[in-house]
């Protein structure tokens, strides 16, 4: 910034920590909000400093919640019969909003990786474990993601479930709709193929 | 967000203030800093406050700054006498970045635009015309876009210069460096056909 306004400099410098976004698009930002949006910038940062501070996570779920207990474990229309295990808050808000999930959740705030540092303890292991041993679940729904390592997760997921005497159910696993058999990868079509259904079920 | 957060879903809705940014981007950037970089995210809050409530425009070249008067026209060592009037501060960035000069700069802030509401007036002709009235400056530098509207821009400046005995010199307009013949566009080829120059200049 040869010399030029330090502070711009700084909010330039700042905005990088945001994912995606290198030298360029920070300085497009910066310029953006001072130019365009200065109120936009002035809510964003408000907005931001209570986020930081304030957002924890949920004492049963471990999703993020700015209160001890999320909405979904304190709302009691919600199925304490059912949970279903998701690797990331991403995860859970997808699938709030693409299935019908009356169930409650809990978040593992990653998936097994032992390269990264990640063990059982770090995914809640003990937590999960406790809520399992209260009889109230009956289905443990493993959402992990379909890679290497969320399906290492699920696997141990499976086996803590038939510790505590708990039915485990996965998310089916095959062709996504509305593609085409033409595109789909090799391991999906074969694992699809391989767990082909009568029609009459 | 369905009954979650209500902090987690302000955040992202307030990170769409950023230019490029939707919901998705939005979703990934507010999960980013909560799970891995809450002080980063805590440092862009302050700056962001502080930038945009302290930042304004220099009072002698209208380019952001956070006191009265930028740091490149406090600075005593850069030559008053030539003054490059820029259209934005990210060229003016552009033009410090790759080229050696030592010049002042003013900004303007935008381009003849009256679609746009966008008048000598909004543009600060006043205080361009003050300037040149001075005598200090002997040249003034066109660099506004080539586009339609910089070109626009660039006849009305140098028309300014020419009331005010001030040289007028445009940025030169030709093939740019690196690139092929066979790739540059047609009007940039036959402006830099058209201009060709001798080579014992």
């Amino acid at each position: 910034m040869s010399g030029d306004s330090t502070l711009l400099s700084e909010l330039i410098e700042a905005l990088r920590c945001l994912p995606g976004v290198g030298a360029k698009s920070a300085q497009r930002m910066a310029f953006h909000l001072l130019e365009r949006d200065r109120e936009g910038g002035v809510r964003l940062a408000a907005v931001l400093q209570q986020a930081m501070r304030h957002i924890g996570h949920c004492k049963s779920c471990r999703n993020f919640s700015e209160s001890g207990e999320c909405a979904i474990c304190a709302n009691p229309s919600r199925d304490p019969a059912s949970l279903c295990v998701v690797e990331t808050p991403a995860d859970l808000l997808a699938i709030e909003q693409a299935t019908g999930y009356r169930g409650r959740y809990f978040v593992l705030m990653g998936r097994l990786s032992p390269l990264d540092g990640l063990g059982p303890s770090e995914l809640g292991v003990d937590l999960l474990t406790r809520r399992l041993a209260e009889g109230e679940v009956r289905e443990l729904v493993i959402a992990t993601n379909p890679t290497v390592e969320g399906e290492a997760t699920a696997h141990w997921l499976g086996q803590l479930a038939r510790a505590a005497g708990v039915r485990a159910t996965r998310l089916a696993h095959g062709v996504p709709l509305g593609g085409e058999l033409e595109y789909v990868d090799r391991g999906t079509l074969a694992h699809a193929f391989g767990s082909r259904h009568s029609l009459d079920d």
